[in-house]
């Protein structure tokens, strides 16, 4: 079971990694692709001058941006194999602001629809001194799945 | 009056402008800003390999970004002084996709309340040949008024 | 011009409240239909015990109610012929509270596509002493067309 | 440590109980307080002619409404004595429809900030045969607290 797991994680991995690798965004911000399994991805977004807003904490933008991808590849992982999936819409909370360390995005599908998916994602702070987890932004995200056209 | 108005809107420019300068993330994707008015201010986004997805088009992420922004900007501007606002949530969706030319994003405030203001923003992509605008993405924000604080 | 005008907006009434009317909660807390045209519907809510949160105002729930209504038929009224739509997801801002009076939710298309069709809605307070309107909503939504099914 | 929980959970029956006995609307369409704690509210509602759409299943404006109370009424049992709260805004996605036996929304505090208050709602049908539950829709909420005016 562990090592069926294990595979089916691979697969997963490598199908989300081949469409993340093709993100100008991503690369520009630094993002990186995090845990990925059936269901659930993370992305983890390190502290820079290249994701801060005006008071050097991370920006919005960057926030939004990383858990809106963690919750919309968490979807890639339950659409049908030669599709991918584009987000129509999404919402997001934010909470806390924090100027170091770094954030991880944990995305989760939430309702795999044949026409729609529905997913969240909570995005974390990482306590650079303790590894401590604080809850800064909530999404829930809407998507289509769509034959894959690269 | 349009001297006046002239006036007003070099002031809300100076305000946004100070803001918008120290944001690393709008810098790393090109972003630049546009009008500004009493009310509404327009972020715009060229295109390029800095605010990609995986299909080479405008990563949802970048659009989430300026259309936060411009919304947020277009709050600030009807901010008492000596406040800036902070971002409690906002929702987005996405109509087009393109891989060229440049977006537009246009905030205007919806409702300016003591303890909250709700904005919104309309974000088009102008064609590069003939300057068409097509809609691709509308947001609703919900921003808090808070001391400035740099 | 303005006969062809009518008898589309004739056929589009006669879709939409043939749904209207089928609906027990619109009965059970006394919304009626509007204008409808192409593209754009009206539901109006007078105030009444029926609709009203613990302060004796239109409560959240009613109002999202008809906002909700409001943009899904605008959005049917631009589906394809026999088919409906299914509300995927909305979300709204509350600006202001009323406590007498009627609403009325002004549904509108922004786009209208093959897999999912996006929608808003203003919801306004109707003055009863002068008629005057006063935004008190603004909902965004999503919904998908389906085969109709009764 | 029970007692004392017990103690703490009859407190905040009372004051989500004094504020919900008072909503019209919730009595029109048959709603009914089940469990509240301290960050969390239960809201059952049954299935009746009152609460449908034009297929005969829960209408998404009576899944909103309880959906929105349950999570605002989480928010309530939080927010400092002699405040109350009231809906900024909030975003649903709909996932399931059932024509019988009732939905049961389960709100939770995400966030109690000073300012402004995140919470969110989860939606399920109950089976009305086995007791099965099945999400049914999710919404993310944000509210303020206010001085209470009754």
């Amino acid at each position: 079971m562990i090592l069926l797991h294990k595979i089916s994680s691979a697969c997963c991995y490598e199908r989300v990694e081949a469409s993340f690798s093709r993100q100008g965004l991503m690369k520009v911000i630094g993002a990186v692709l995090g845990n990925v399994d059936e269901g659930s991805v993370e992305i983890i977004l390190p502290h820079s001058e290249r994701v801060t807003q005006q008071q050097g904490g991370f920006h919005g933008g960057a926030v939004g941006a990383i858990a809106d991808i963690a919750a919309g590849y968490a979807s890639l992982t339950v659409a049908p194999e030669g599709m991918e999936v584009v987000t129509v819409e999404y919402k997001i909370n934010f909470m806390s602001a924090f100027t170091d360390g770094e954030l991880v995005a944990k995305g989760r599908v939430l309702k795999a629809g044949k026409r729609v998916i529905v997913s969240a994602a909570d995005v974390f702070h990482v306590n650079p001194a303790n590894g401590d987890l604080t809850l800064c932004a909530c999404l829930q995200q809407t998507v289509v799945p769509v034959p894959m056209k690269y």
